[in-house]
């Protein structure tokens, strides 16, 4: 299959290599500006670039376009591919609202094409471990989730200087970009909280970190996120009878630790880079036309577009 | 200086040698059982025992009542026990409404002696080196502190046998058991929170877990504790350029990790046992009549009886 890119950025330079080795290869690229789309195409050993996302759409090859843009041009941008004809694999957050998630998903049925939110979490080995294990440690009874790390851009933010990440108008923020692995860790295991309260700290009117409260009927989860820290990312899911904790964050869950009265060990299932495993299973899912899976994710995306569209609205 | 114990648990057990090594003695100890009173200052080598309070209050050479009863009764206890001419050491919390509280602080000022509150935490040479480092690591944005720890009385608990720290009416609870230590932690370092919001976990009738969420004007810290799961203590502080991090809880804060973006250091001044530092203090207190210090406890245990009386009749 090939491959279609929309964005430059550190993470698309990383997936040319994801999409290699799970037999797919980087046709094409996008990016607004044409020098950068020259130069990237250039670095990374791509044959065809543009500044023209339509006229990348009209190359027939194209089976599959990966978005990774500014959250905030997610849904425009895959709506177009949808309706050229190619699948669509968006990075995490899939879109920020209901709706848009709606038309996305009505459009890639009519047009028997798939829509997938590239969100690692779901994907790895060692989450799905978690989720097996995690019947062992009983009631649960305290969660505490913590994805942080100092942003380089942050720098810039404070200088003036503010990239999309840091941009509300472009979808940014810790809540959007980070706290979205938390709230799919936490979702992915739990279900949907029956209350959530976001408390953020607000810089020049974004959150640069914050929490979320998630209330269920017999627990509460507290899941931090800060891109204007020294990070501690953790992860811990206290129950009466066992503890599962980690000190990687809910992106890449390196390894666990499972305690409970009578033993304690380390639990790592993971052989790959994090990425591999969602393009493996993307991948497979349009190969095999597993339309199960595919509704299966897309569940779980819906549940968590909702989370975010409801404290983006507050 | 002498000491009269009030209460045969573990603790007290503990605080006996406490005492020595502070150079006091537990002379009397007091028990509503008369067998438990026999057999506990039997067991301990302390002289004089008592199942009626007013009776050991008697005793002229008695300088100081250790109070270590359930939180219900503390208030009543001390009150006796200033009214009789005694210096009084109240564990943790020292009372749970602030009435009871002033009233406390009024008898004992009217009879010139000294009400302290028994928590470890504003005592730890490690606490004081935190407050002293914090500034370092510049604008705080996370605090996540962690306190939980399996209760063996859980068990009985859960089999209808009730002990007073899951007994809503003697005070029990996560909240005022153990959470008590994280406010103060909390408090000590950054000073009552504009609101705070507790979520409990109840079973009961009762919080054998819970999460106080509390916002200041520019973060928000969360204040996890539970006596029903398999503890996962820790500290966490995150700021724009640094972070204190431990793995103990904020009651021993055993040592800390203390990270910048270009040092990890790990900082332990410690070498007593933790009780050591509190009982070293208030002896001290009494010895020099040192006022002072006296009153900046006391302000410190205000600001948490006033978080934990709005908590508590919520």
């Amino acid at each position: 299959m090939k491959v279609g890119v929309i964005g430059t950025n550190w993470l698309v330079e990383e997936m040319i290599s994801i999409f290699n080795k799970c037999g797919a290869e980087v046709l094409a690229v996008y990016s607004r500006s044409a020098d950068r789309a020259k130069f990237f195409s250039e670095n990374n050993n791509i044959k065809l670039y543009f500044d023209d996302l339509e006229k990348m759409l009209q190359v027939d090859d194209i089976d599959i376009v990966y978005i990774a843009s500014p959250n905030a041009v997610h849904h425009e941008q895959a709506e177009l591919a949808l309706l050229s004809g190619k699948h669509v694999i968006i990075e995490k957050p899939i879109v920020l609202k209901l709706d848009d998630l709606q038309d996305l998903i009505d459009i890639a049925e009519k047009h028997k094409l798939f829509v997938f939110e590239a969100v690692t979490t779901l994907h790895l080995p060692n989450y799905q471990k978690i989720k097996e294990m995690i019947e062992e440690i009983g009631d649960i009874k305290l969660v505490d989730l913590n994805f942080s790390k100092y942003s380089s851009k942050y720098d810039d933010f404070l200088n003036g200087t503010i990239k999309s990440v840091f941009n509300r108008e472009m979808g940014g923020g810790a809540l959007n970009d980070m706290n979205v692995y938390n709230i799919h860790f936490l979702l992915g295991l739990f279900g949907t909280p029956r209350k959530y309260t976001y408390y953020p700290n607000v810089e020049r009117g974004i959150d640069t970190s914050g929490i979320v409260v998630a209330q269920y009927d017999s627990f509460t989860a507290t899941l931090s996120a800060g891109k204007d820290v020294v990070g501690n990312s953790h992860i811990s899911i206290q129950g009466v009878n066992g503890l599962i904790r980690s000190s990687s964050s809910s992106s890449t869950i390196e390894n666990f630790e499972f305690v409970t009265f009578d033993k304690s060990v380390i639990v790592d299932v993971q052989d790959k880079n994090i990425y591999e495993y969602e393009m493996q299973d993307f991948i497979k899912i349009i190969e095999n036309r597993d339309v199960e899976s595919y509704k299966e994710l897309l569940a779980q995306s819906r549940n968590v577009v909702e989370v975010l569209e409801r404290i983006n609205n507050e």
